[in-house]
């Protein structure tokens, strides 16, 4: 039976400083033990996806929770409760095109206590989220291969911020004019210290490599 | 040799009433013999690629111009110019995610007189560019297939807004979960009036149908 889905309205922030009120918040999660990864991608490169994969992976270690953003559906948050069970709420911005720190922790509080481990699935979007800090101790951002190889020199902003970067579908190179190790280059332009790792989360390669990135974060 | 690439710095409008701006822009455009198309997508879903295959069609009927509205490369701007041979420049938004009336006015501007069809390339994203009537008119949103065919669910207003709906990379149908009636069932769950043509840039698939499209409307 489906697992019964809380949605959250989130609100429109009425703060000024979003900096000031991301780095309260993370230090405010660290405090707790919650450790929030902050997922950015285009629509449709595979954050839900990926993030069931993940999921899957790590349940046994972590108590996870997932915040799943959206403009008005609810699919996403449906999606990654059926595949893995774990405490899922969906947050609707309300057209609102980013998650600001504020509206994280209004995500969070609907989440409920007793987590490790959190995923924020950020609005499908290169530009705005990459503007926002949302308090996360990671920023994970999703490139995927039908894309192109381009779009690190393209958005550079969401590149400069991340960590780390996930070329997904990377099953379906052979389909696509896409250069990987252009693809890496351009990455590393924007952003010398970013770890960039190739998956595929249909497939399931290289999600262990992924997993034990995250690992080696959190205990860190 | 590269035809040489001019670059608009766009400055952030100071305009309150977008709407009125758009309105006023479209009725100058109308007076002046020019027709005007706004295109939009996710980032990667084949905008440059497909306006490449269009204006190849339609540059012996029409003096075509093309605005390519970037963050901040001009790889676009001179990939237009160098296959099709048209006029073309390239938009800074200096990190916004959108263009509006006076932002496209601007464009206009730059890219000068003798024209009777102009394509705005604007940034990819699905949610801000909805927000604002650029004065085009023709909204056009190309979705591609390895995005998924439930993105007209997840981002209602570009699909409630847009006249005509292109489902590119129709070429890569075999390769991914994609489901076209069903895609096209939810875009017109948002919007029945939109016209849907799955076409392939690439391989030129249906661009025929889209050529005959635009030459209706702007005929009318």
């Amino acid at each position: 039976m489906p697992q019964k889905i809380r949605t959250i309205e989130l609100h429109r922030s009425v703060f000024e400083d979003n900096d000031a009120r991301a780095t309260a918040l993370r230090e405010k999660l660290a405090r707790s033990g919650v450790f929030l990864v902050n997922v950015m991608s285009s629509p449709g490169a595979g954050k839900t996806t990926t993030l069931i994969a993940l999921i899957t992976k790590l349940k046994s270690k972590y108590n996870i929770g997932v915040m799943e953003a959206d403009i008005d559906s609810d699919k996403d948050a449906v999606s990654v409760a059926q595949a893995t069970g774990v405490r899922s709420v969906q947050l609707h911005t309300g057209g609102m095109c980013h998650l600001d720190a504020d509206m994280t922790a209004q995500g969070l509080d609907a989440l409920g206590t007793g987590l490790d481990l959190v995923f924020l699935e950020n609005v499908g979007n290169l530009v705005c989220p990459a503007e926002y800090d949302t308090g996360a101790h990671l920023d994970m951002t999703i490139l995927s291969v039908p894309e192109g190889d381009d779009k690190p020199l393209k958005y550079p902003l969401i590149y400069q911020k991340c960590d780390l970067v996930l070329i997904n579908k990377i099953d379906a190179i052979g389909y696509f004019d896409f250069d990987l190790e252009k693809c890496k280059r351009a990455v590393a332009c924007r952003n010398a210290a970013a770890t960039v790792i190739p998956v595929s989360a249909k497939t399931g390669e290289n999600i262990d490599a992924v997993a034990a990135y995250l690992e080696s974060r959190i205990s860190k």
